[in-house]
């Protein structure tokens, strides 16, 4: 990391492996040096992950109000980390969050890096030099009462809350652009399919409508686990025991949280256990991979749905957004589907990754909670960012290819399934062969042999009754 | 399959491909022999499958009770179909279901297996001869209003609902397992561990209560699925659309079969979506990934815990239940945790395997339930025998290692958290890293350096504010 | 397992946890009935894994005969255990390798049900009665100079080697098949994609032969395989450093083993690591999910070509091996490539469980290996019975839609890519855009603009042109 | 993206889709700012994929080499594109390739980026304003004769090619420093362990040489695949036909490529096939997941012997590279072998990624091919780093608990599987029992029944006896 690189002044710090050398104007001190030097491993820092930041924050602002309250840290000194810890939460500070996601011991380069931040943003809000330690220190000021194992899947977890709701947003409004495309499509038939083969005839209505209401019990199922996340485990401190920590304590931090923070969170039932379980990462993970799996279907349909122009399905035009091809000239393809398929396959990778750092967990704490967040938080914003691109560039502009299907519907045989409650499945069956082998439609075939009046047959061919719409 | 091979009689079937010889006293018909011949895949029959063909069962019954109060079908074909259906969920016809678990269309031939044992079955009930099918038959009469796309995913549905509630009921009895340990272990102290490195102390109680805790959280979460389980699409045939039935028909058959089943299932809100959806596959494949990881995750520190018995943790001890070894004389190993932890892997696999299926189904059906069906159901089955292996041979028989956790309590460096609040983290560190080099104990260094009174140090030092049991 | 159950008459046997009664016919002892109750998780035994058994007859032959030659075993009771191993190999004693094919202890109950059996049954061979171990003993006589930990992973290496060539020999034939098909289809014209949207011409045979040289590819890949499979650390014993053995006895074991076998094995480099090491599992894990993920895309081409009849691709029709639905009559679906890709995301599933279990291996072993081998010898299995059924139930009869791809032929605005060269891209998409709107094909427009004359045309659109068959 | 913003001044350009303005300064054109904004997702621009840039550099510089020396492109335009493909590939142009890594259009928006920016800096050096496409056109000039499905894949093989080599270097680095630490704890006893139980003696320099050789067995697996990275389809254009070039062209321009890049590059056999094919990118994909498992395995026996440090395994000494605990002082954590192990998670998942993006491709293209690239290379980078840190780090500074081991060597009875072949395995068993019980070590039970002389028990028990290193 360049910042760290010939500064032009430093200043000394000390911790318990040693003493080195820290650029003199940087809120970050000596642990976050040797993180940075630990762990140059994706190049992206956590001061990327903002909502992260901003509930570290908060978990710190928290802390230092409860600390101030019970007497464990000075009132002056509780209000500099108060006064630091906002301006974390507001994103003020993010640049100077210069560790790497990637991270070895639990989250501890991260909850360091904000400990230093705090402590040198307080110490010049105090009017103290930064590395004035003794006036506000990282760790017996700012993380007192506290542990990287209680603050870190703390912080953690109201991040999460927060980014699945911005995603849940983007989730409805995706799904309602599809109810929209149902409403306009509910008229128009169209031969349904099964297995890739004709089936029976449905709408295109109908099909778009269960595009918006399959994405409705996702985002159903992805909301209820906000519940989950906001079970937290502050106070538990290093293994959940609460050590170094007074039951009064604990019983404010949790309730100071909820109110900085805005997210009614509650303390977990057994904090022992809460301090080692990731099983709320890998409950979000799986929803969240499920409404990925769920929508790279809907993309692989509608790149089905819209293949051709001649050759293919052709029953829905995506619109144009870019040039296809770089070699066959006004080739228009579904890049747009195509992308969220990808953001897809990435998420299902991450569920792998959740799921062999939870299991990796050994005894009182998971030291892998570092990957697993990471990549939540990434599944989480690009399953978001698919979700707005796929509506605003690609649903949003769908229209249907009206002629097709209406010559399609004149032809085909998948009307004979309506016929078996009165001709049986085997007579059917004969007739469906015989039109997919002559030029005779099923209908001519069945007023030729007399099988059905012509009330009959509009009864079980009308739209309606083909489609369920009413009976 | 050798049921098939040189039957001594055999009797003729048409289907729309052909006719072909079937062994004259079979239940199972031309489609099945086809499917049989088709799919010699994994040597599995679906017959093994108790609860699906139980569930199977129960929705056949239902049609048939909804075909004949509606006059779809002739009242003693119904009943007939009635009586065969009973016994089919009653496993009294389970050696018949001959079609292989893995098995391409959807479920077909799981649909018509089971149509065609029930018609001849019913045929023979009603006095007729095997293969009559004007008298009953398996499509028109069996299969009457429905199709495999609404009945398949219906009874896979159920026998999963039922399964996990075996599997729950395993689970609790394992969790009651590790609590009852817990009280018994609640007065041994021991030295809890962070990323595998001496941390603070906690009694061996509190380890096994967490163990307790996150496996009721696990249950809690599988048995949520319950409720989306019941929520089944029966009426929706061929692609949701309701082809081939009327409204009263769709209305009934689902009451009936919560009546017949004793499960309260309902209709899905949105047939068509509910038709080619598979989201509470995915849903309740990641709920169980999660219970078996944690579980794999608990089983991996039974492991350490018990490492040694001398060079190792051997902090606690599990019951030895077969020899460890072909060549080392009186080595004991964590088999039965070992097996576990396969089987975790195992389950880790199979969501793999239904996350693809899922993803991979398209517009109107997804083909590939039989797989996911499979993977599920086999999952529930194993974690429930693990679950059940686990507490019977392993953890009713744990016992502690009291001599050795006494020893290390009195060398321990561990408590010097404990004293932070009082003297600092720097100057903590400072005697920790002391103690540790040298041969005096923390305790003696601060009273050597007069930085604590005893009564200071009673108090900070007690188990109550060591292992946050009181405070 | 009910053999176990009310035997008519027993015998006791004593291992190092105490005594109990074994069957008294029963070949198994006392280590395989406490193995039998410890695992009751799959229900399916070692002894339907064939090929696993017929490697450790051999491994126990090669010991048999090394351990005699080198003075260890006394020659009667080596030549007992080497008739008794070809029994084991010959595959006459399967039915008594009853212990479940999930287990913990890393094989060793494997081995001991291999080591039991073997001993019992060269009693009888000896004229002594079973369980007189005093005169020929499973672990004294018939493990002498062997570990678990250096058979199991031999005999597992030996079985998936030959597994391994009788799924490339299937591979080989469904390559086959598919380039047959390839030059039958050689002059067949059609509209190849890109991203589901018509891109520019090409043959279905080349189609065709592209599916056929993606196998052979593979192929390659899976025969690599062998060499790895054939390096073993027989002779290692519990850890590598052939505890027990002498060299001797190591050098002369693997040369047994080969000759024996057939297979050309040979010593690993380094005994300890190879005692430890699972990586062969892994890499070929990767390369059969390989094959088996192309196989699918395969499929999956398949199954869109063959879409329709009317409302799909339509390019080729596969052959109708079953009824395809049990409500519509006359639909034929593509059941075999469906299979196929169930299989396929099962394998995909087996790479997850191997993944896991070889990371979770620690210090000198892996205890994990037994979920391992079943899942690749499982997998291998599958994918050659997915390759035979795929092609003796649909590629072989495979046909091409010739009037269909003929008529798009002529309509198709695909060959627009091949005049770029003489046009420029963005005329040349101009006129596909107009062509596209209007009745006028392009060569029409060319025609009526004069923009190139008529050798031009037939020389930028002669086949051979277009699909680059000549130039 | 900032630069698309409000640009001081602008150009207007045109392609298929219509008009739009570009900053007029900027090297890329409408496409790119097309693609810019229809893929917002990662926020990281292929511009930070270096060797992939150099790539497409070589690519580019190779077609315009061979298409100038055809007669195709005019001299002085191939010469310009050559000079300005030089520059992208040393890396001067690379903050100009701004697309998003996660892309739809198979590598479309990529290649015509790449385009752009070659036409414009051509433009440039030719002393054109940019944008004055007539003079050199980015596709009818500088994609002459290609499609973005045969440059793409080539350029992505070449990028993974170089980045391997560079893995390759760290990882055998990493083996060195393994190998190292094996030579010097050459003669340091200790008890290996199986199923994390006491086994039979061995060295620590064993057990590190262990590590030395699994490294070397994956770097060799590596390295194997640059043979299948090398083979190229570059020529085949859309979908390996080769349409828009010519024999003469697709047979020198793989050799340009080969005498740019370095790289002895040659044809695919068949370019349909290769066209679509994915294959290489599984094969790679699962060869580093498993170099990342096993490097994950040889971290968790790491963490394992380093555990303590007094109530742990505590046999070796990682180095101190950062204070463990925010809360805990004194403790020093694995943070480097754990960053590791993520990184390991990392590459599992992205696995699953390249898996299911492989196994989704279609007919003549995989459209996924950028997710795949993208995990590929970053799975690369990142192993690479973790070899490197892991080494320099951690286990250059590893050092030997010399006397915890010694004093458990005096106590261990894990020498009596070296006593079996003198003593059988039952009197064996039943030795080790009763010193576990006692007080009597394993040698004073034996002289105290006299079992064994004094020469036949230093015999079995000498060093080179027990650990294989002589016989």
């Amino acid at each position: 990391m360049s910042a760290l690189r010939t500064p032009a002044a430093v200043r000394s710090e000390t911790d318990s492996l040693g003493t080195l050398e820290v650029p003199a104007d940087s809120y970050w001190g000596a642990s976050t040096v040797r993180a940075v030097e630990n762990f140059p491993v994706s190049g992206r820092p956590i001061g990327s992950l903002r909502q992260l930041i901003w509930a570290f924050g908060a978990v710190k602002a928290a802390a230092a109000r409860t600390n101030a309250a019970q007497g464990l840290v000075a009132p002056e000194r509780a209000a500099a980390i108060g006064r630091a810890s906002m301006e974390v939460m507001n994103g003020e500070l993010d640049e100077h969050f210069v560790v790497d996601r990637i991270q070895g011991g639990a989250g501890t380069s991260t909850n360091m890096n904000v400990n230093e931040v705090i402590a040198n943003r307080g110490l010049e809000l105090l009017g103290y030099a930064k590395g004035d330690y003794a006036q506000l220190d990282p760790i017996d000021d700012v993380n007192r009462s506290q542990s990287t194992n209680d603050t870190y899947p703390t912080a953690a977890k109201l991040a999460l809350h927060q980014e699945l709701i911005a995603l849940c947003d983007e989730h409805e409004r995706l799904a309602k652009a599809f109810a929209d495309k149902s409403r306009r499509f509910a008229s128009i038939v169209k031969i349904g399919r099964t297995q890739l083969q004709d089936a029976v005839p449905m709408t295109l209505g109908q099909e778009f409508g269960a595009f918006a209401e399959t994405l409705r019990e996702d985002r159903e199922r992805l909301l209820e686990m906000r519940v989950h996340l906001r079970e937290v485990n502050l106070g538990a401190t290093a293994i959940g025991t609460g050590i170094t920590t007074t039951a009064a304590y604990r019983a404010q931090v949790v309730k100071e949280l909820a109110s900085i923070s805005g997210i009614p969170v509650i303390p977990a039932v057994n904090l022992v256990e809460a301090t080692s379980d990731t099983g709320v990462f890998m409950l979000l993970s799986g929803v969240i991979k499920r409404a990925a799996m769920k929508l790279s279907k809907i993309c692989n349909d509608l790149r089905l749905l819209s293949s051709g122009p001649q050759a293919g399905f052709g029953e829905i035009h995506l619109p144009a957004v870019q040039a296809g091809s770089s070699i066959m000239p006004g080739k228009v393809n579904p890049v747009i589907p195509e992308m969220v398929n990808q953001v897809a396959f990435r998420i299902a990778g991450a569920d792998t990754t959740v799921t062999m750092a939870a299991e990796a967990g050994q005894l009182q704490l998971n030291a892998f909670e570092p990957v697993m967040v990471d990549a939540l938080l990434e599944s989480i914003q690009w399953l978001g960012s698919a979700c707005r691109l796929l509506r605003t560039r690609c649903v949003e502009g769908i229209s249907a290819n009206e002629p097709l299907l209406a010559r399609r519907m004149e032809e085909t045989l998948s009307i004979v399934t309506a016929l078996t409650p009165l001709l049986g499945y085997s007579l059917s069956a004969e007739l469906a062969k015989e039109a997919l082998r002559g030029s005779k439609s099923i209908t001519a075939l069945i007023a030729e042999r007399g099988l059905l009046t012509t009330e009959q047959l509009d009864a079980a061919l009308s739209l309606a009754a083909l489609t369920g719409t009413t009976n």
